[in-house]
């Protein structure tokens, strides 16, 4: 490989200019082994951010940070591969339903998966609330599990894109996090380098995600499916709405029972609704649209598939979910139409109560979460119970009811109902 | 002092913010104690190279910098002070002749000055070419010296402007050099620090400026007119020729000899007149426009400064000065009018013969440069020497030879003479 002087590909960069492949095949590479110092790749990220990258350099780019580790590669398996990945949302459970039901389509799920940081749940975080059930697997492990239950949510090993795992730690503490093209490589190089065949993202728009508006929701998710396509993974992205929390419940082992309710065909409708649209899209990109994943539901071979994925995994698919040491109630202020459920507000008190953590490597509680007892558009009575607060830990309560405060609004309905997908970008 | 989140300041000047007089104070303080990391720094940098920091933002960027550190003080003296700063350029010895003509005429100049680095020479540098002067006084020396003689000039400690110190060594490595906000404020920084009570920028404009266009020496030179000014220090600034080296010669004890051409009433014509320039400005912004340094240049005066100065220092006035252990002459290749000689060639041979180093800390060689015995607008004559190549180490005339290749041009003149002065701004 050439070897390049790191303070010009920083002017180039700052100056407007284009990177070449040689040289971002350089950079990437000198970064994760050291070469490149941490304040000069901050210096070349706040470029970036400011600088954009094109498509051709941003494919490079990726292409690099896969390179900087293993690749996993399934093509052996005697069914395809399809995963999903989501930008993150209150309440987004989806993957636990999503990837059972995907397997018992005859499409192989490799999920490497990450732990919530902040408002947003990790799906790590939400499985480990079943009994026995453990995260780490081998890369054995997992093609033997892919092989028999056809579907996996583990820990992503070290070894996949470290470029990524130090840039991204890189990007935390210095203001580079917000740029569409870094994002965008982050995930990609990650999902891309788990080796599936296909890729759908769930890219969340509204005030409860990560990218509040539809423009800069709609640009990640075109850069992700275009650098997918550029890899050779067929991926395609659903622009979801996020303004509201998804389901009844934000924590882990109350979105763990609510994914139970949903794969033994009930929970709430645009959980449902949701799943199956995903469901769809990974069937379809997977080259199995035959198979309609409403079926599978129906019948209950969904959830054998969970029941198969949690075993294979160590957890008991039977024992009793942990429940929480104290509850406390939001009740309802008036009679009339719930209007508003703000997701921010739910995330954080889900947070606040223990759900979620605030650094790296914090334990987060099992129990832990909010429930609600009403969507937008249900209609409530003055006195019951809208939303349950849990937590192992009542010391938690306050700050918690504090992020609720003027979280939802009761009036005069009806609420025009809105789908879950805002929009298809293949 | 109250507390920030560094990433909050790094994305406010990430998207076009204006940042706090507590925040920038904060920033620089922390910096310089290490709370904010050297990555940090290095966004930030890059942030404000690309979004820019506006005069009230840069004033204050300013005043942090120089309240990270010491600041002398020479408000005891018996006579008022003023100093000159130069942006950098080829053969630009003025300073020699400079601080004691000034001296002369009852303006004090206390100048701390640096070494040379790449293509530009150290005005510490060229003295220490003169045996037995030494660069470092104690602030007690600088201060009995400027009472004495009235002109020092010498290393600045570690003292003044740390902030700027580990901030300048940072953007050399991240790509964060070329900032006028940047330059101005470190420039100035140490500049204010250093005491003085009034201050003559020489903006260098050309080819062999840090600055190649008129447009930003202009920007540069208003941007630190209007820091000084800001900061209480009397600030004028000349726009000046760079594109032809100055003078007849570019190194070390060539830039001596040549100085004390000058000073003996000699030298070459530019020289004389940007010396001159430059004295008639500091005198003014001194408050003593009474006195005409033509004058103490004629009647030997600065000459019998610019001997107290160098005794003062240790130095021997009267010693002969290093003489290169080789030399080679390039010739002229026709006769006619020299029409154009290149100052980046020039300084880069003289640099590549041994004057100049290429990382903080080389030795440099006192007697290696280059003279030239014609300036453009003389008439040359075919195979007579144009310019002289001085070394002690003859292996390094090749690259030499090789950096002056193209770099002047004989041919039929009159050529249109120039003054050195582009223009002024306080």
């Amino acid at each position: 490989m050439a070897t390049y002087d790191v303070v010009d590909l920083i002017k180039t960069k700052r100056d407007g200019g284009t990177l070449t492949d040689g040289e971002i095949d350089w950079v990437v590479d000198a970064y994760t082994t050291g070469v490149v110092a941490e304040e000069q790749m901050a210096a070349f990220a706040m470029a970036i951010l400011l600088r954009g990258l094109d498509r051709t350099e941003l494919s490079r780019w990726t292409a690099a940070m896969i390179a900087s580790g293993d690749r996993l590669d399934f093509s052996g398996l005697s069914r395809p591969t399809a995963d999903k990945h989501s930008t993150g949302g209150v309440g987004d459970k989806i993957t636990l339903p999503l990837a059972p039901l995907v397997a018992a389509c005859g499409v192989a799920v490799p999920q490497l998966s990450g732990r919530g940081l902040g408002h947003t749940g990790g799906t790590l975080d939400k499985l480990e609330a079943i009994p026995g059930w453990r995260a780490s697997l081998s890369n054995a492990e997992m093609l033997a599990q892919l092989e028999d239950v056809g579907a996996v949510v583990c820990a992503a090993g070290s070894g996949l894109a470290p470029a990524d795992k130090k840039l991204y730690a890189l990007r935390d503490v210095t203001g580079t996090v917000e740029s569409i093209a870094l994002i965008a490589s982050s995930i990609m190089s990650k999902k891309i380098a788990e080796g599936t065949g296909a890729l759908v993202l769930d890219v969340k728009v509204g005030a409860g995600a990560f990218m509040k508006d539809e423009a800069s929701a709609r640009e990640l998710a075109e850069t992700m499916v275009a650098l997918g396509t550029d890899a050779g993974v067929t991926t395609v992205a659903l622009l979801t709405r996020m303004d509201t929390p998804l389901g009844r419940s934000a924590g882990n082992a109350v979105e763990v029972a609510e994914s139970v309710e949903v794969l033994q065909g009930g929970g709430p409708a645009e959980v449902v609704e949701l799943t199956l649209a995903l469901a769809r899209e990974m069937l379809a990109a997977a080259g199995r649209d035959d198979v309609d994943p409403a079926d599978a539901l129906a019948d209950g071979r969904a959830y054998d598939s969970w029941r198969a994925m949690i075993s294979a995994q160590g957890g008991d698919p039977d024992a009793p979910l942990p429940v929480a040491q104290a509850t406390q109630d939001v009740l309802a202020p008036a009679s009339g139409t719930l209007t508003r459920l703000d997701a921010m507000a739910v995330g954080l008190a889900a947070w606040r109560l223990g759900a979620g953590r605030a650094r790296p490597g914090d334990a987060v509680q099992a129990a832990a979460g909010v429930t609600w007892h009403a969507g937008v558009g249900d209609e409530v009575r003055e006195g019951d119970p809208l939303l349950t607060l849990h937590t192992d830990t009542p010391e938690r309560f306050e700050r918690a009811f504090a992020a609720l405060e003027g979280a939802f609004d009761v009036g005069a309905g009806p609420v025009e109902p809105r789908p879950m997908v805002i929009d298809r970008i293949a």
